[in-house]
């Protein structure tokens, strides 16, 4: 049901991700549009560096139900929905737990200030300030969901953090969506060692 | 005598380990449950990291010792077979040295709070505060089982850690002691980072 | 157009620098000298880890113009030919984005002293000390050449940063290029460290 | 004239080494002893990461000197023919810079206690206190293993470190010098991630 090339490039960005330590045990989940009325998303309880393209990538609709009777998709596929839904290019959805990006979501603000990779995101100078909003963490999907709502609508940001859990990315492609991952993760890589010196 | 599946299993999850520098030199050791009288485990003095399944990976009863003779079992032999004894559940046992254990469980009393990755094992929430016990480091195993045996009894933890020394962590499978012992790493580096900012 | 070796040199030298975290996103640019009208320049929109020797390596001439139609060279090109004019040994030049050099290059000075590791630039001791000249960015690259121009031209330096953006290295071959940037990215992680000490 | 399967295990050395940034541009140098005259080390130039077994090992009698002409050996061989001559257990020598060494030896006495891989070196308990000796560092190698002479020879040291520059370790084996420079090294960035706390 799903392309094989589609789980096949999921696939591969779980084992970039799990290479920089952003998916340990069963953390994360990766997921890609497919089309008007289905997404491709990790299943859930697998761990995201090993994915099996044949097995490990299911089809669900845009309110994360999976179309394929048994199959249990990743507990946060609301979100990966809201992305798809509220931005129209958004192609695919990346979700992992880096070190950074929980120790900091949980000590206020995340500010990005005329950093060179700022640009990486389609602004055309560094010369900026870039907030990367912090949501606090529910087991309430849904619930946080609507938290996250308002914030997605009115000024669409660069990415943003769920607190103590993990950053959620997204891109046009697969390939467009770890780019933009990687960039969000080495400016909060920045941000800690900077907040490191004495 | 031990089944080339698991043993292969326990030299993947010690390349893993080694993969992120939880294994240097020679330590660590890494075992699974193979019946009601039987551990498999990794042999003494050999990298963990380039483990062969045919030849490093031997087979001793409940009281840590060797079925073949002349094999000699990781000199924590005991640590693992109190874990099984303890645990019906738990299939394997992975210990391994990472710097950040290291590093905390020599600066009094290891908690984790809020983290989302709490959910790796099984609560159902991330709102807890969850303590990872460490005990003090002793040559002589089985007085050091003493010595934990009452915590393990009484109230199970997540794992352990040895001071100065390591993690101690196990699950269903391999592959699910793997991911707990992922998880553990993850939030010990989380604590180090963040006790870092200045 | 361009040589095969050369492009395929170009392509593991970008493999290396992913393996360290140098090239975020679609971070970075590396270049090799083809002969005295003609530069092989990675082409701009790629990731640099994965680079297709192939089609992802172009040719452009010493004004940074693509020589085939309809191709777009790295946006930093210019800098790269600079390099080239200036230092007639230059045979390749590579610039990655690291945490250290992103963070290190927006606090003041970076000045190395008695490093065993200056000798990796053909000091002849490592009793000196040797600054990394750091240059503000500046999305008009033809203006920030002119910048970096009389530093370049008056003192040759090992290297250079631009602010908040990451190192220029460069070397006779694109293997010393490469020797050079993970000496310059190892003296910068090490005066991270150093001033993380409390 | 280096039997392959000695170069194999050095040039597979200098890989592991690499991928844990040890040995940065052409550092580092890597050595196993022959017989009672032939010591097996890396030339001058290449790097220690990428190491051609068949062409970047060469011999050298003890004085230093390559047996063939126009060879070139490291330029710190007699520290590795200082070590070969006092200890006649030694039979592989490792020499990496690493980020941890070079800051840390730069602070002044580095002293391991309580650690539990200090067994990695023979010790049979992990209370004690080890200290790992810095040398100052010096371009002339002949003066410099004439200072380091007389703390190896009166105390046989677990390794030792040249200040700002890097760890020499040594083993019975190619591999059992890599388990102790793992151990040393492991021990090193206990200490670097401790002195960070705030």
């Amino acid at each position: 049901m799903v392309p094989l090339q589609v789980a096949a490039a999921l696939a591969e960005a779980g084992r970039s991700m799990d290479a920089r330590g952003w998916v340990p045990g069963s953390a994360g989940n990766l997921s890609a549009r497919l089309n008007e009325t289905t997404i491709a998303i990790t299943r859930s309880g697998v761990h995201k560096g090993k994915l099996n393209a044949e097995t490990d990538i299911i089809a669900v609709d845009y309110h994360g139900n999976a179309l394929a009777k048994g199959q249990k998709p990743s507990a946060e596929t609301l979100l990966h929905c809201q992305i798809y839904r509220l931005f129209p290019h958004a192609g695919a959805v990346l979700h992992g737990h880096s070190v950074a990006a929980t120790v900091l979501s949980r000590l206020g603000p995340i500010k990005f200030s005329d950093y060179e990779l700022l640009k990486a995101f389609g602004f055309s100078t560094h010369e900026l300030e870039v907030n990367l909003p912090i949501y606090e963490n529910d087991q309430d999907i849904s619930r946080l969901a609507n938290l996250i709502e308002p914030g997605l609508a009115n000024e669409p940001p660069i990415g943003y953090v769920i607190a103590g859990h993990g950053v959620y990315a997204w891109g046009t492609s697969v390939e467009h969506a770890l780019w933009r991952l990687e960039a969000t993760e080495f400016l909060l890589a920045c941000e800690l060692e900077r907040r490191q010196i004495k």
